[in-house]
């Protein structure tokens, strides 16, 4: 157990993954800026109420209040504490700095959870770059320093994810969920033998094979595996592993030896007959 | 611009970088969760109260009382609505389900955003596997379908980052500080060319030479470039670059080729010596 030097422990946030499913976000502002937390927001299923005036909307602000019936929008500027009631969060992203502060000001009397974009005194939480894949999340945040730095980190994080990451973690959810209908029960004992089952699995399988399981094989993974203490290799449940076949990544990495090979046969052969002709 | 579906924007969470320096945060439990909760909180700067009864204290948390004063220990049980006075946010990790519910409802009641480990319903958000390296931050979340699995995926992570990534971000901050310093002024055109310029430098170094540079650097790198409208080289301030060394990991990238063309001359030299004597 590495123990942290408590004076290290300073000077970030707290990383969290808020939870907005049927809950009110109101968004005041519809630019560039207003369009990405729209989608944000969407992501977590929250209502959104959209304020703002038609003539500033961003062109994907538009499309999202046309493709769906999950933003009730309002062609006007923020109008007062009315505007707040029932509201669990507020976002705004307007360029009057003295109508965010206001706003802002409202929202602390009312205990609202507030972010002023570009204003971070204003904010009681930041965002940072994103990467999503169905329910797998990653937030880069550099805590306000270099919001380029995190767009570049978040690239090189994308790139390096291991393929079909997102699936994997659906396909297990789902595992998880069979499971806990046929061993069901809240904590105790039972709880932990189904966590250590999970983490078996998890920890046995490569990423790539549990992206592929169906309802069939996760049936087969739950009678032959956790009915006999056991965990199945992927083939035992019918898997046809595509870990086995090598992929496009592992053939890439055959390539600089064979490269490599091939020049040094031909500059030998080269070499060698050149001698001999001497 | 690609439009994303809206269809598909569903069942996540909104991720967020909570700020909580200076605020109250009161952590119920003592135990291993807690442990980990009081040190992702003492990061964000906040004044912990911290309400557990000695004999459940996990080796890690009684290290964390001991070690600094940010805080409040109480050696006993939580009390009732007087504990939550002054508390900005609430994170319980008790093995008593109804008294965790009963705390619960009493900070919705308060408009208190509270966790409760391992009750999803009575969490406003919930927590992911972390990386942090100074500024940095990043958090890996599955949504609650698989810790495990945002552990693997976190280690991938951790292998792939940049070296030096926290400090690059340290010092790209110190250098945007410097430059408001020197060009000041809230938003506008010079907020933009602010930001433009502060962009370019961070596009055209690497992170490794972001990493290196001192006071003296900026203020070179400040006078030949900010003022003159350009992105002078990490040389040009007098930097000793290491991207231009080879370092360990470029050197590794090398050594498959080397490896295949040593074995390509070796093999071809032995085939056509052999062939000679014939």
């Amino acid at each position: 157990m590495p123990i942290p030097n408590t004076d290290s422990l300073t000077a970030g946030s707290l990383l969290l993954a808020w939870q907005l499913k049927g809950k009110n976000v109101l968004i005041v502002g519809g630019g560039d800026v207003a369009s990405g937390r729209i989608e944000s927001v969407l992501v977590a299923d929250a209502h959104i109420t959209l304020i703002s005036p038609s003539n500033g909307l961003h062109p994907l602000t538009k499309h999202f209040i046309d493709a769906t019936d999950r933003i009730a929008y309002h062609d006007r500027a923020f109008a007062g504490p009315s505007d707040l009631e029932g509201m669990d969060m507020v976002l705004t992203a307007i360029d009057d700095v003295e109508e965010s502060r206001r706003i802002c000001a409202l929202c602390r009397e009312r205990k609202i959870p507030i972010n002023v974009a570009d204003i971070p005194p204003s904010c009681d939480f930041y965002f940072g770059s994103q990467i999503r894949s169905g329910p797998l999340q990653i937030m880069i945040s550099t805590n306000g320093q270099s919001p380029k730095l995190a767009n570049l980190i978040r690239k090189r994080i994308e790139k390096c994810l291991p393929d079909h990451a997102g699936e994997a973690i659906e396909k297990v959810g789902e595992l998880r969920t069979k499971l806990r209908e046929r061993a069901p029960g809240v904590g105790g004992e039972l709880g932990k033998k189904r966590m250590r089952w999970m983490v078996d699995v998890c920890t046995s399988w490569d990423l790539e094979d549990l992206a592929l399981l169906n309802d069939e094989m996760m049936n087969k993974l739950l009678d032959n595996g956790w009915e006999k203490n056991a965990v199945p290799k992927p083939e035992d449940v019918g898997l046809q592993s595509p870990s086995v076949i090598p992929s496009w990544s592992s053939l890439k990495a055959l390539l600089p030896p064979t490269f490599g090979f091939l020049t040094g046969v031909a500059l030998t052969t080269g070499l060698l007959l050149t001698r001999r002709r001497h």
